[in-house]
């Protein structure tokens, strides 16, 4: 037990630096072979990131076509548009544009010639009313950070970006209610918050770029869900734009507000495809003073299981994340980065991540200790090291949170990002590892506290047969096993077909009756969420 | 400070009895002044409970019609709900559906022939079907405790009783998620949770009676609220049977899922206006074992506010309950309840519970010990105790959840449920106060932990000057400072025409279409929830 040490006040390590592409030349200057008839091919995309032949995401898209009930934009609309919002709010600028079009990971590719970036929730009103007039379809764009396509155009929609919408219009310490507009950056208001003595109850790898609008249309979940749960309990209210140009006012700021149906759910998550979030009220946490972060060996899955249990109930009121990963993740991670070790001896077949916030350094240090000391008794945890500054800290949330960069140094890897009953989680990565023999890795790894498995298989280079193994047998494993195939990601454009796997046929009808009602001529981030071919039904 | 006293484990004081009829035959047997034509005369409903002369929930009610459209039963549909359910489920006996056709303050009562008691979602499924078919208005009820005539039909509609439908289904102990049928009474699902190590999210003084659908329906708040957030965070997934009969299936168990549209919000807090929620999958916290009860005093509302954000940071992970009272609150309690006594001289002007719950009794009790003298110090709070038995807590939550008792036997009372932000909730009291002058006492208390507000206004007798000096000033005054009419009791049919105050026309015209999309008949629950001539418009 000498490996328990005390803990110092500490602060997670921040993964800005992954998502941030000025830090990694090689992904700015990676070849590119998207093409702007990507959306027909994009289930043969084969990226070339970190100078290493590989795929990223792999899931099979039907190919889509252009809906041909849009217009495409014509000088007379462009002279609206300058109007409206003036000449430098109207991005043409074909390099402006390239980057608009284009995802964070190079995969998703559109040909948009029109980017428009409105000021104000009137503006964002007047551009859809009109491009709802004309047929004009639209993609809504925040930090463009998304994982599925969703946020990027497919054909020549005209983006919408509410980045210029980025003021803070209130924070209300009592309650720690605070107001905004779409286009803040999630860390700005961190920082924000943290002025105030408060926190955002959300926090993302992404956070550098992301946009609290964007963080609610996706429904993010992120590193301190397990804690303060989903947006749907924690946006207050919200002002959205609907594509007919209406403004909604949703923006309440209150707790409790049982006044008819809480419509405001319908636009988290749904992917800007039923409306535009441009105000957001979010209840904040207050800071707490007292961090610790503990890295733990367990000898079987099993082990990892019963460990959650007694976190949450033995750490209860303090535990903020409970993350696993199997040793294959492990061993990606030692090898391929840089200045990572694992800082336990490496005989270990699953590792834990457990961090506690409360707001008592002493006591939450005891409360930790005597947690790990009778857990170590019963035989749960083999291992273990609690961190004692802030750098082995951040040491080990750099492990958990290097695992996606290594597994793209490794070679070809194909992501999945399942929610699946915490029982079952890990026999799906042992059944995929069996299914695919020597041929590929199957490694494992995720938020554990959420039931949230990161599923990835790695192989030395990409290969069709190797696709056909891992689908559709993927998505049929988690829908029979109630598990969703779309944990914290959203649909997007990569996943709008296959919506089927975890929802019944009866909630997709109703999904796509509501998206009918709301946006009648289909104009908002088309062929994403919802398949294409129930849209277009009359 | 030789007044805060080391605290044992204390479980809180049930307050089960304040719903429960059988205890108060006076209530049981108390003139019922209700006759079948109320639904137009409602604004001049005077009750006499409790044997003294008074008028509960005042609000001015536009007098409703009954929908022509709706068909009446004949013989022929009781012979169709016998072959479908069995003579057993098919209730005409006039007792038994007096019952149902009372709320339990007696305010409402509708003239229901019918009374249908499913006992499977399949069945719910053929009854809607057939009332959608023959344009049979139907009512859903379940515990029957709402405040606001919800649950009780206006006219001649068709009760549908979940209650036998009250089967757990399932529970898992690593990840917390109970799935259970709508019909289980909420006290059930805690006594069994209590056998498992963990709590229900929610937890009302109706628990006795409430069954956990309605609570969904209708988005209940009640005393854990401010820990564990509402019910649209903690409710996973969810079945719905639909006007015309199609089941929703969105029953999931997963914390993240983010597959298509979540729908499954537009049923919680919609009090079965757009579906019968017929099973619910809800995520349940671990049962902690340290519970500590504070009754403390503040000179001035400024001061409650303040002890309020110190306890939100200082106590932080371990506060369950912020309660205030003010002193007239106090007066009435100890003048009108046996046995209830002010553990603080009577010289205060607020009143404060704080409930704390955490893992670790020793921890805990040092942490809240140092908040009580740092904010004794600082000259938050004036005086205090800490109960140091199960006794001396319970004595202190009868003190706050005897009020509504407490005012109903000091004469009449208008009552009102408001969520105003925390800073303004005590200048409507005041200004209420001056308003009325002597000719009536405006009393605040409630869950100041949350931002909302019971103002009562108690007065010896009714009088007609006294409502129309109350209303519309006190729904006025919440729109103006951005509160809400309905904190935690929803709209039912005492406010549905009240929509407008705390929502948008905007918001209002898309719950219409909504309701219209799910409901064309309009069939379920009509002239509650939305105004009535707005349904009605095609």
């Amino acid at each position: 037990m000498e490996k328990w040490r005390a803990a110092h006040r500490l602060l997670r390590y921040s993964s800005k630096n992954l998502f941030d592409r000025q830090l990694n030349p090689n992904f700015r200057n990676s070849t590119h072979l998207s093409t702007s008839g990507m959306a027909y091919n994009m289930n043969r995309f084969v990226g070339n990131l970190w100078g290493v032949h590989c795929r990223c995401l792999s899931s099979v898209v039907t190919a889509t076509q252009r809906n041909p009930l849009f217009s495409t934009i014509n000088s007379d609309d462009i002279r609206y548009f300058k109007e409206i919002l003036g000449e430098k709010s109207v991005i043409q600028d074909e390099e402006m544009l390239d980057a608009a079009n284009s995802d964070w990971m190079r995969k998703y590719k559109g040909s948009s010639k029109l980017k428009l970036q409105p000021r104000s929730t009137e503006e964002v009103s007047q551009i859809l009313k009109y491009c709802n007039a004309r047929c004009l379809a639209v993609v809504p764009q925040g930090g463009n950070t998304g994982l599925v396509g969703g946020s990027v155009p497919v054909f020549d929609e005209v983006i919408i970006n509410v980045g210029s919408m980025n003021n803070i219009i209130s924070f209300d310490k009592v309650s720690g209610t605070l107001v905004c507009e779409a286009g803040c950056i999630l860390e700005n208001l961190i920082s924000f918050l943290d002025n105030q003595g408060f926190i955002m109850p959300l926090d993302l790898g992404a956070k550098g770029s992301c946009q609290i609008g964007g963080n609610v249309s996706t429904n993010a979940g992120g590193l301190r869900l397990v804690r303060y749960g989903s947006l749907h309990g924690n946006v207050l209210g919200l002002e959205a734009v609907l594509a007919n140009g209406t403004v909604l006012d949703m923006l309440g700021t209150l707790r409790k507000d049982n006044t008819g149906y809480d419509v405001k759910h319908l636009f988290i998550g749904s992917e800007g495809s039923l409306g535009i979030v441009t105000k957001v009220s979010i209840l904040t946490p207050p800071k707490l003073s007292s961090v610790n972060v503990a890295f733990l060996a367990c000898e079987d899955y099993i082990s990892c299981q019963k460990l959650l249990l007694e976190a949450k109930t033995r750490l209860g009121e303090i535990l903020s994340a409970f993350e696993f990963l199997d040793t294959h993740a492990m061993d990606l991670v030692v090898r391929h980065l840089d200045a990572v070790r694992n800082p336990l001896p490496p005989s270990h077949n699953f590792y834990v991540l457990i961090e506690t916030t409360g707001s008592d350094e002493t006591n939450d240090k005891e409360k930790l200790e005597a947690f790990l000391l009778r857990s170590m008794e019963s035989g749960l945890i083999s291992d273990g090291v609690l961190a004692q500054d802030i750098n082995q800290a951040s040491s080990f949330w750099r492990i958990r949170e290097g695992i996606a960069e290594a597994l793209m140094k490794a070679g070809a890897v194909y992501k999945y990002d399942l929610s699946l009953p915490v029982e079952k989680m890990y026999n799906l990565v042992e059944e995929m590892q069996i299914r695919l023999g020597s041929a590929a890795k199957a490694v494992g790894y995720g938020h554990l506290g959420d039931s949230n498995l990161h599923l990835n298989i790695s192989t030395p280079q990409y290969d069709d047969t190797i696709l056909a193994e891992i689908e559709p047998f993927v998505y049929e494993w988690t829908s029979k096993h109630q598990g969703s195939i779309s944990a914290e990601h959203g649909l997007g454009l990569m996943k709008a077909n296959k919506i089927h796997y975890s929802r019944s046929p009866e909630a997709v009808q109703l999904m796509v009756a509501i998206k009918k009602l709301l946006d009648p001529n289909g104009i908002l981030n088309p062929y994403k969420v919802l398949p294409p071919s129930l849209i277009s039904q009359s």
